[in-house]
């Protein structure tokens, strides 16, 4: 936790006020009369999250002069709903293991899960709908879908070696960037920048989040898995095909190929497994290529926010951009 | 199916233009780019489902005068919610059969379920969300957070025998009256017909939806398995327990509570345990009971109409409170 404050120390003292406001709120709105849920949310949303969505709301809103209430609100809005994901992801990767404790479902249950990430979901949208603002609501709305689309697609392609660079950035794209895009255009709008400007950020959010995913796909092969707060390995375990092994996998020679094919179409991985696997990417440089490729979309991003002049809030965002892709954790 | 129309054939003719339409529209808002979101979608909207939720509300609306056309979108988004929380609560059940056929879950995988579930969710807030009436919307969202809440609460009480009816019916109405209290409610909104009446559409369509999962409740003691779709003995198995069970265990002794007690408690229960029980409702006349108090559910619910000037709509409406008590299926 120290590390990870640190490292985006200045956006956090620039907005310190409306985080904590967000803290206040994320506590306040997941009060429940049913107890289970109270708890549920409570070990979720207290887990150690980063509040990376909503520094990227705020200083977005910050950045485009906006003034007023509604930014904490949708921030807080966004947080729940990307919280409301990490409970159902977590049925569908049977994931153990969430931010460094035991997950929802590995404490309370996939039923448990799926119910209070449904709760947390509708409380997302309760936040959004009380600033009564359609057209945010309707973008809400449209990332939503794409993201429970990209989920599934990415179910689907799971345990096949041969997926495509193509096909693995629609996923990202779809499951995480859109959202972090969302994030940034939201605090546009609130400072009504224009369609230019809104552009500018929201293209921003969608660079910082395809870069963000990377790195997160990259140290689930390196990270210290102490400090990152997720098992290591874990989407090679689940079958799932990422950066750090599809370029291995497009280097490799037609035997390992076929060798890789069948580990990944087995209905479970061992550690051995992942030795081979990692051995793999480290003799292709796959990780070294997926954090040049992060550390370019990371640059594309800064690029992007060179049409605003130089501020305290501009300069948050390029430290945030440049903290996804030198962050362990 | 042939039953099931006949006997709602009144009211299915006053309003099969609009429900064909509804039809229409859930197929075709259910196109997805992703094959897997496209097919159990399609599992589960063509799964012989009775359109019991739009049904209601298009009678409301027609009752009320409405002869726009978004009463079609927003039945089409309740169904639509509806189906939603069928493929999570067959998660959270672990249900291997929904409507006569193996659940999705039970084919495709909780993931997928999940995943699905709230795919369809955020097509049906796509549905409400371009009628662009925040009242609307707001309601919908506040039954959303009441029904993931009466799920979550029902899911803390299970395999408790001592469940009280006040307890039962405050999980009954959240998980199921409320949103058919809602179809009700909306179809009065859009007929403009002033806060009495829609009062009176709302307090119609809870007392309906309370009978209505009365007498699924009853049936899943009694109901024959091909007609009606479901497991029987499925709520048992599960250790739910509803009104039959909770009638015959008030007016057992004190040795027969213990033992159905210890029964309830265990993780789960057997063929035989649902004999016993089932015997013990018998005995204490547990289905006689809650049929009877589905009956004057149903009789409170048409009472409440009589407000409304006779018309085709209102007998309709009148017809289906009948249906739900007289179903067997």
């Amino acid at each position: 936790m120290a590390k990870k404050k640190s490292i985006t120390r200045p956006g956090r003292d620039l907005i310190s006020r409306e985080l904590n406001e967000v803290e206040r709120m994320l506590r306040a709105e997941s009060r429940s009369e049913v107890r289970l849920v109270m708890q549920v949310s409570h070990h979720i949303l207290q887990g150690g999250g980063k509040r990376f969505r909503p520094m990227a709301l705020l200083l977005s809103a910050r950045l485009c002069g906006y003034q007023g209430r509604q930014a904490v609100a949708y921030a807080t809005a966004i947080e729940y709903a990307h919280t409301s994901t990490l409970l159902h992801d977590d049925v569908v990767d049977q994931a153990a293991i969430r931010r460094g404790r035991p997950s929802a479902n590995g404490i309370w249950g996939n039923q448990t899960s799926v119910l209070v990430g449904d709760y947390l979901l509708f409380k997302a949208f309760h936040l959004v709908l009380q600033n009564e603002n359609p057209r945010i609501l309707k973008l809400v709305n449209a990332v939503a879908i794409r993201m429970a689309e990209g989920e599934a697609y990415q179910l689907t392609r799971r345990r096949r070696a041969g997926l495509s660079e193509a096909e693995y950035f629609a996923i990202i794209t779809d499951k995480t960037a859109a959202l972090i895009s969302l994030s940034c255009r939201i605090g546009a709008i609130l400072g009504r920048a224009g369609s230019a400007r809104e552009k500018a950020l929201s293209d921003f959010g969608l660079n910082l989040g395809i870069a963000f995913q990377l790195v997160d796909d990259a140290l689930d092969y390196a990270g210290e898995e102490r400090a990152w707060g997720k098992k290591v390995g874990k989407d090679f375990s689940e079958g799932k095909m990422t950066l750090p092994l599809i370029r291995a996998y497009q280097f490799a020679g037609g035997e390992v190929r076929k060798r890789l094919a069948r580990m990944m179409a087995k209905p479970e991985r061992d550690a051995r497994d992942f030795k081979a696997a990692l051995a793999l990417i480290r003799q292709h440089a796959g990780l070294e290529y997926t954090l040049a490729t992060a550390r370019s979309f990371a640059a594309e991003a800064q690029t992007g926010l060179e049409s605003f002049p130089p501020s305290p809030a501009r300069q948050a965002l390029l430290d945030l951009a440049d903290f996804v892709v030198t962050r362990s954790v």
